[in-house]
């Protein structure tokens, strides 16, 4: 007989690798860079058939391994207004599910995806403001490499231009998950969706890819603010 | 007999939860937001009746647990230009006790918070000279979702516009209290107080609350000022 | 018999200041600078014939020693679209070879530099935009004083113009190499190479001169693009 | 016999606050607040007759204890084109001693000061390019009340206006002297001196009250920026 539950053991390990263990670090990176704050954003990572999400209303940058839910890929049943979802584990405290549930699978249902991050980044609430149509698009800008077609596929390259659909905000985050499939679905190369007035959500083939077209994406939606700002675009 | 007197052993602790070991570290990561630079700024954590305050006119990033203030609550008398406050532990060193010290109270009397922070953040200031009233107002952003009606009820919905009263700064810290209780009363949904050219006041049900809220109205002042000067507000 | 292979020895030390130890620790630096976001940009040292270069395509901040390759100075033959480059030492795990590495040799070659800096960072590309033409230039700038002649000469006074050329991106990183070579030599005085819409090129007789010059460029780059922003430039 | 010189033990403590820990602990955060990048900026610590400068010319946020110039205050002769300062003990390294000595001692013998801190900070330089006569003025602002008369006497009110003279940059650091005591004379309540396409020297009593200005200023420096630039001062 173990002495921690196997449910227990899916966030117990010594690898700093481990998923358990590197959303509270990567985390709290997030939070240094202003994509985190007030409990707001997130990111899980599945591997094969397991999910890992950090829960809801936390601080971001001081979440710990035994914080993390479990949850099986795919559901059992799909979840509805009837059903809940089905957790291989749960945080032992009173913690809530991440609103972003929904449009993390989003990512997985459609893209394949084994990683998604949601950030409230300024850079891209700003960005769904000075594109004020159904998409924010720049072009001839070397970080537009940084990013996959689809988030999945092969890299873009220097001559493409970058789009990413925007989608409007709602009360509830997780009533965003059918708009957001839609638009994952009207732009199949899209990397990531934008939502107005609110942040983004960017998926990749595991965290490494999920992380670094985030930070790619932030750049450009960083970068091409400034140049909206200065008349340069 | 003790090793450490009773009031000593109330900084003393292990446990990196414990106020006194919380608010150094709190203090370090505000001083990184540009928030406490220059002694300025601070935050207070009131555990049932007990309040621990950072002294005044430090570096806030470098306090130590034993500079701390204890206080009881409520006072025994009310402090007047004729009483002074009661303390629980004072520190050795002459350090002076916060000037912040009765706006803090406000938010224990007033609303019966559990923290409340102090923030001279260059957003909160522009936000004061951008809105020139008596208030400032943001509505349609996701982040005001992470602040409560009151600062200590239940959290605002996408739907709501937030308010923040500004009042007018003093020459003596300590004379805002009138102004910021009188404003107080009159945004009872308010989470916080600006004060104009010098900063904001922001409090919660506990450390985590306020600071998760203090986050949040930051980002909500920085937003604003951006789109304000491009003429998005 | 040794416990590692020579060539797993160029990369195993434990002195904090070899090539192996202080590439990861430099990019770690770099990436909260905003220069290697997204695993874009690099940094590679020359010791004398051995040149040490981190791969591409990886978060930069998470580098570790064992990911370096480890090139010989000059290389036996040139190398060519049918000629490979030849390493002393390459990581095991499945890493690509720097893009960057045809543009650092461009600073050896040219310059005799002893490291080469390359970043994205954005105040370097703002500033391929706000100077339309062929250079970037700037005067009566302390910080002028801190980039010396050729990158590896003696320093620029404060009276002195600072200069940097700007070249066109291609799709291909590898394909800067001639019009990098180019504007080496159309302006020998030059510290570091710009790249229109991508980043720039900075280089120094060692890793702390290119490191002490790619902060005083990208200081130059910012505050010329803030003055031109103000119109006061 | 002791195993180090009574030179080398004026560097070697194990106290965190002596000043030859400090110094290098100090130029680290100075570094990540863009103050002294480049090698540029500096501190120096006077304890009574004895004065702890950092080297010229290194990367400020990487020296260490060994790395510091140690000085008798005051001189035993008044250095002149020809005579040569006298030190208590140099680093062993070829280190230059610091351009900004005179400036300092300028800060020592005008106003008693216990340290002085000279920063390359953007905000200190847009600031003089932004108040284009001799001196930067900013008023009603809380911190104003962070900065003290004369830069060692009692505090400034928020009903003060805050004055910092301006000095011309000249090619040669040391040739600042005579404008920057001529302007310490002429604004005898001044707490710095800015210093045009430069920056700042600000000093105070102690480390502590001299750090703490500097952050004042900064933030005043800032603030009155993008105050300038939104058309509200």
């Amino acid at each position: 007989m173990s002495s921690v539950s196997d449910a227990e053991s899916l966030v117990l390990s010594s690898d700093p690798l481990h998923p358990a263990n590197l959303i509270p670090e990567l985390c709290r990176g997030f939070y240094h860079l202003g994509w985190v704050t007030g409990t707001g954003g997130g990111i899980c990572i599945r591997e094969g058939s397991i999910v890992y999400i950090a829960p809801s209303g936390v601080q971001k940058e001081r979440i710990k391994p035994t914080d993390m839910f479990v949850l099986p890929y795919p559901q059992p049943t799909e979840p509805s207004p009837h059903t809940d979802r089905v957790f291989l584990r749960r945080p032992k405290q009173e913690l809530k599910e991440s609103a972003c549930t929904p449009l993390f699978w989003n990512a997985f249902d459609l893209r394949d995806a084994g990683s998604c991050i949601h950030t409230h980044s300024q850079h891209a609430v700003m960005a769904t403001l000075l594109w004020a149509g159904k998409e924010f698009s720049i072009s001839h800008q070397e970080m537009i490499k940084g990013v996959r077609i689809a988030g999945t596929g092969k890299a873009l390259s220097y001559l493409d231009t970058l789009v990413v659909p925007i989608i409007e905000n709602t009360p509830n985050e997780e009533d965003l998950k059918d708009s957001m499939a839609e638009a994952m679905k009207a732009y199949p190369e899209a990397a990531g969706v934008l939502v107005r007035r609110h942040g983004v959500y960017v998926w990749g083939n595991d965290w490494q890819k999920a992380k670094a077209q985030t930070e790619c994406l932030d750049y450009l939606f960083e970068i091409g603010v400034k140049l909206k700002l200065a008349n340069l675009l």
